[in-house]
């Protein structure tokens, strides 16, 4: 079965800041069959500019899916065997509630009315989704940068109800230059005279700023030696200044096909959202946030070339997790890519991914491996699937 | 004898580009009595929004000096036995040539009509200017950053002249990211309205553009270590959009700091010079380029926290010149501080210079040591003060 796409609206979202986003919708999709228990849904969160397709052909007005080669009948996430559930981040303009939305009550977009999201409320508007789809519980959640950040938050929200947690390429909490490197791209939307505090709508809109954020972004998901391997040092016509290096030509690329397919305001929203993610808050530390995974197994996978969340952040995961008695693994993904390894290096990961899954028994048909698994011995035939809630 | 400040009129510079500056201006500062053979001379070559004030007390319309504990009687580059001369760039907006002035037979700036500058440019329009300050010769050149590339290019085009030379914290040739970097800052500048394609004289210019770069690159002029130390995760109100993480308002004061002082286009021209370093250009490969420093010491310093121009690029150098017979050496400016270490640790850089000279015999007493060194023998004790040029 293929991917379907749906939305649900929920009523009332209590935000982290003490706001109450009203009337939320969180567009999805699914792909494979849901079990009644939930017990082979695993939840992927999507990252700052992707959208919750997540596998298959092409969708109007959704970008390209992300994860095809991992999310497949007979891939490493099986969707013949489990329920891959994908929710579009709010603040994110592919479906979901976003400061693109008219206001209620007015009759004019949000614009920068709309409030702050933070990781952490994602996570619980996404469970809210599960709930709303007739899915009790998630067997995991796994999820890449800015999708890492939402999974860890799964994990410190729901993980006492969940089996596993994988998360790829993120910190515990954004270190300064992730937010300096946030800022500056910010303010390139924000310095934009077509910004228009935000108020744009309808309109050409902050362009120019968005594709200068990009431009800034695309080098810090890339690394030099990819840079190089590319030979993005040729120039043309360099002693003048209509010449150019071929790394600006496919930075400017980049930044047109963002400006093609995303809203400024939402960038800024996303990109805060980023600034935002911090697992200890409210936490006594990092390590109480994660007590609720004590016990079950964890997965975090950092990327050797990443310069914008670097192994030892990663490795930092890894560490507060085993402290608080989680059993916490660290795996690297061996590339010169950069930071969007986790996109491009899908071979790799349904390695790492396969061997994590055999090492907790992840869905294996042996009876006795299952029966230790309680919750999920009742209903290992059972797999009703569920209706699909639209708005 | 504290610093002295003048310029120099070159009647025409012929760029490698091809194109011809004429009546090219170079301001420069002296510190310290030059002997005439020029054997106690060391040019000292600056950063990309620096000037050519190095020692001393504040000057009207410069910034800062900025090796003042350095450059100084009894300090490592002492003074009292040394005569330093640091040339301001072309392009930079602190006296020399520069987009800001009037083109000739118009009654306009240069703006954008001003023609492309590379390193190599630069170091021989100082030795022009040295010609013109009648030292024939010098002992050696140092340089940071930008500083560095034009040091380079000085062991390349007048090496077999010189004693020694000192570059830190710069590479053989731009790498991708750092021409990346640049031209993101760039296109912050030209895509402010204010710009207008450079014409802005007299006007405000495109304030917002410049202090968006400057932004950006005081983020790769320092660490994630040195941001942690400052703790400058810190936030007020982060909950809503006016909040602000401590390293937001951090840059964005060394933003303001920039737009108080500097230029735009100037920025487009420097930065764009810095893109066009490439040692090579013209020869065989960077090893060639280097011949002519063949068997005279050359010490390169590169910065363990650096991101722009990481130590293996520093290495990099070390190993062509090595490979061309240089006597080159390498040592690791210990910091957190990151890129911008070259300015801040004048204590470790006093240690690193005086460890080379030391090692290099340079303006050593001793006769024997002397005697060796040729040229040098005859004029040790002539002490002659050339005249000072001024336009």
């Amino acid at each position: 079965m293929s991917e379907r796409f749906g939305s649900v609206l929920l009523p009332e979202l209590v935000l982290h800041s003490g706001k109450i986003l009203k009337q939320a919708r969180v567009a999805y999709s699914i792909n494979g069959t849901p079990r009644s228990d939930g017990s082979n849904v695993v939840v992927v969160c999507h990252a700052l500019t992707g959208s919750h397709h997540v596998a298959g052909e092409s969708v109007s007005d959704l970008p390209e899916a992300w994860w095809d080669p991992l999310v497949r009948p007979g891939g490493v996430l099986d969707t013949d065997k489990l329920c891959v559930v994908c929710c579009n981040n709010l603040c994110s303009p592919y479906g979901s509630s976003a400061p693109t939305d008219i206001e209620p009550g007015t009759h004019r977009p949000w614009g920068m009315h709309f409030p702050l999201v933070d990781p952490r409320d994602i996570a619980h508007s996404q469970k809210m989704t599960l709930d709303a789809l007739g899915i009790p519980r998630v067997a995991g959640v796994i999820g890449g940068s800015l999708g890492a950040m939402i999974a860890l938050e799964w994990m410190s929200q729901f993980g006492a109800t969940m089996d596993f947690g994988i998360s790829i390429a993120a910190p515990l909490r954004l270190y300064p230059q992730a937010i300096a490197l946030n800022g500056v791209q910010r303010r390139a939307i924000t310095s934009d005279p077509q910004w228009l505090d935000g108020n744009y709508y309808p309109g050409r809109g902050p362009v120019d700023g968005l594709f200068n954020a990009r431009m800034l972004a695309m080098i810090t998901y890339r690394s030099e030696e990819s840079f190089v391997r590319r030979h993005m040092r040729a120039s043309h016509n360099i002693d003048e200044w209509g010449g150019r290096f071929d790394v600006e030509s496919y930075l400017m690329h980049q930044g047109k096909l963002l400006t093609r397919r995303f809203d400024a305001n939402c960038y800024l929203y996303l990109t805060k959202m980023m600034d935002l993610h911090d697992l200890a808050k409210g936490y006594a530390d990092a390590e109480a946030a994660l007590e609720p995974m004590r016990k079950k197994p964890f997965l975090a996978v950092g990327i050797n070339s990443d310069i914008l969340f670097p192994p030892w952040q990663v490795q930092e995961v890894v560490d507060a997790a085993t402290d608080v008695g989680v059993r916490a693994s660290y795996r690297e993904l061996r590339s010169d890519i950069g930071h969007d390894a986790f996109l491009v290096e899908t071979g790799q990961l349904a390695e790492i991914f396969k061997d994590f899954f055999d090492s907790i028994g992840f869905l294996e048909q042996r009876p006795a491996s299952r029966r230790s698994r309680g919750e999920r011995v009742s209903s290992v035939e059972k797999q009703t699937p569920v209706g699909f809630a639209s708005e």
